[in-house]
């Protein structure tokens, strides 16, 4: 027994693992911020590459500043030449496999090309670059995947089109309705940060290593896969369907509660009111309007009424899975790349937060405590 | 200023992160164990296939679990086609990345031709053969990656060798002579585990997310690949290389030192008395004998002598390094080879620390202290 332990409580929760000026959620409050602002605020009234200058830079840029960023991030859209030779390969090897798979194969291929350094010996300016490099190349890398997978030919980046447009342009071939960028600009703005998740605090701890920025990221990515970590926009859409009309959402949603099935789509671990992302994206959803919105808002309706009747106290709200479900869906944005889709925006967190780390030199490493029988104990 | 957060050391110093029953380390005695037993007494006694059955299923095995146990890990040397197929298109992108860049790329591709769902989802004996997979195959990948890189043809593993002498097998073409089996065997399992290091803690994250154990094992190496991590073997061989011969030693000591130079080597983090794995290896290349390991020994001599007199008190020793780099020299261990040998073992305890971590559902996520300007401040 090591005396010089310090006990906490399990999985670390609620133990300062870093400090960060990147930003926090307040969960009694129902708001979340990046840096100083609001994050449904600069989801709603920017576009992406400004937020993600915030969080790689620091502030919200000037026009000068917009362009030179927005300059930058576009010209690391530019896959290795392995890479694109590999896509098709790795597309089928991993075609029966989960939608990140693939991405983690391409991304280590494209990182390892890149031949990035580690951290830890790389200037603030390789580290910068490093950084807009995986948040840029993510979405190409995702929708090539998607494209190849779907029986289509790869659709090229486009130096004229912003990072949400672009996003949807490799996805689909067309150019986004106004109505479907600014969706899919808000979304994935909402969907870069959000306090210390399980896959931030990974890529922090990767990080805390010196290790290569990939690897970083990559260990984002695997805890982003983790069922526990949460979230998957296509399960709320599921539900939906599910249930499928108006006349069915009490019977099918009471069938449910009462058979302990947990509803996908409401509660959240640190939200005691409305997820101000769901708030968001709600809104948007009514912009575009018809039955489908009208059905979402219903069953939303509904089942908080029931939760309500039947799980008294526990205010189980809705989170951020429903809107987003339905939202892409308006977007026409395909269901298995509804998680993709979310880590397009979420990598710009870890990278904010990986260069944030680095700039630290204590490497994150607790201790464990040995519960085994004592040794040595003799054997043969 | 949130009051429910919980303040502890930098980087999580001291902080029980888990509680383990698979070992530790007693820095100030010089002792480690893998569970009950003494890992050295392990090392130098036990063939690797025997404690990778300890660390994984709890026991040292009967002569009949040996077997059953050496079936199963040998069988698992299959790699699946795609990965064959796409291996020199790997090693080619991966050739001018640090060694391990390839195996990131081709273990991703490996845990996604297999399949491997998330270990949330899976039952206590899909998961165990999941670990006993990726222990062995991710020697399979490293020699094949390391014999095309280095222009000749796979070696494919051989059913009638144990793991570390296929792995020489592999790596070489050669059965290992008596006396470099049992060096590798004993390198193999010294490495297996060591307290709660940085790469394991960071498997044990992942893993605490649910995700597939793939995803935990590429974030493992994702860490070790960090130079705060610690640990490059070669290093220490590069030093010998630079004195040269024994006239120079105490020069060139003396001067590295005095310009405050790391001696690469010397020092550990935990250990105030000698490595016990040092030791151990010492012993090996004594067995080995002749004019490199007179040379080494007469360097570690010098180096402890004059780090004596230059830093009194700080009684730095002989660390892990040192030693293995001169035994995996003496086996005809290619230099670029040690690090990636020294990860053939270290999976072994990444996949033991998953496996036991899994059997916990609490998700390892630790708070942050926001330390940035007041939210929310107007913009435009």
């Amino acid at each position: 027994m090591d005396d010089s332990l310090i006990d906490v409580p399990r999985g670390l929760a609620g133990v300062v693992a870093a400090e960060t000026a990147l930003g926090d959620v307040r969960g009694l409050e129902g708001f979340y911020h990046y840096r100083q602002y609001s994050a449904v605020e600069l989801a709603t009234r920017k576009p992406f590459e400004d937020v993600w200058r915030l969080m790689i830079d620091g502030e919200l840029p000037t026009p000068e500043q917009a362009a030179d960023f927005s300059g930058t991030a576009r010209a690391a859209r530019v896959l290795p030449q392995p890479v694109l030779t590999e896509l098709p390969a790795i597309a089928a090897a991993t075609a029966h496999a989960d939608s990140l798979a693939g991405l983690r194969v391409a991304l280590a291929l494209a990182c390892a090309a890149y031949g990035f350094a580690p951290l830890y010996d790389q200037d603030q300016q390789q580290r910068r670059k490093a950084a807009i490099t995986v948040g840029a190349i993510t979405p190409v890398l995702l929708a090539a995947l998607h494209r190849i997978r779907a029986g289509g030919k790869i659709i090229g980046p486009r130096d004229d089109l912003d990072h949400a447009a672009n996003y949807y342009w490799m996805l689909t071939g067309r150019e986004p309705e106004q109505c479907q960028w600014h969706a899919i600009n808000a979304y994935l703005i909402s969907t870069i940060d959000h306090g210390f998740n399980a896959s931030t605090f990974t890529s922090r701890v990767i990080a805390s290593t010196g290790a290569d920025l990939g690897s970083c990221v990559l260990g984002g990515l695997g805890s982003l896969s983790g069922p526990l970590h949460g979230g998957a926009p296509s399960r709320a859409l599921d539900t939906l369907d599910a249930i499928g009309t108006e006349d069915r959402i009490d019977g099918w949603v009471r069938d449910s509660v009462n058979s302990g099935r947990r509803m996908m789509g409401f509660g959240h671990a640190i939200y005691r009111t409305e997820d101000p992302r769901s708030a968001m994206l709600k809104e948007i959803a009514r912009g575009f309007g018809g039955p489908r919105v009208d059905f979402a808002i219903k069953v939303e309706e509904s089942v908080i009424a029931i939760l309500d009747e039947l799980k008294p106290g526990r205010a189980l709200r809705t989170n951020v899975e429903f809107y987003a479900g339905v939202v892409m869906e308006l977007c026409d944005i395909p269901r298995q790349m509804f998680t993709p889709t979310f880590a397009t925006g979420r990598v710009i967190g870890w990278t904010a937060h990986i260069l944030e780390q680095t700039a630290d030199s204590k490497i994150i490493r607790p201790s464990s405590r040995y519960i085994g029988p004592p040794p040595p104990q003799p054997f043969d």
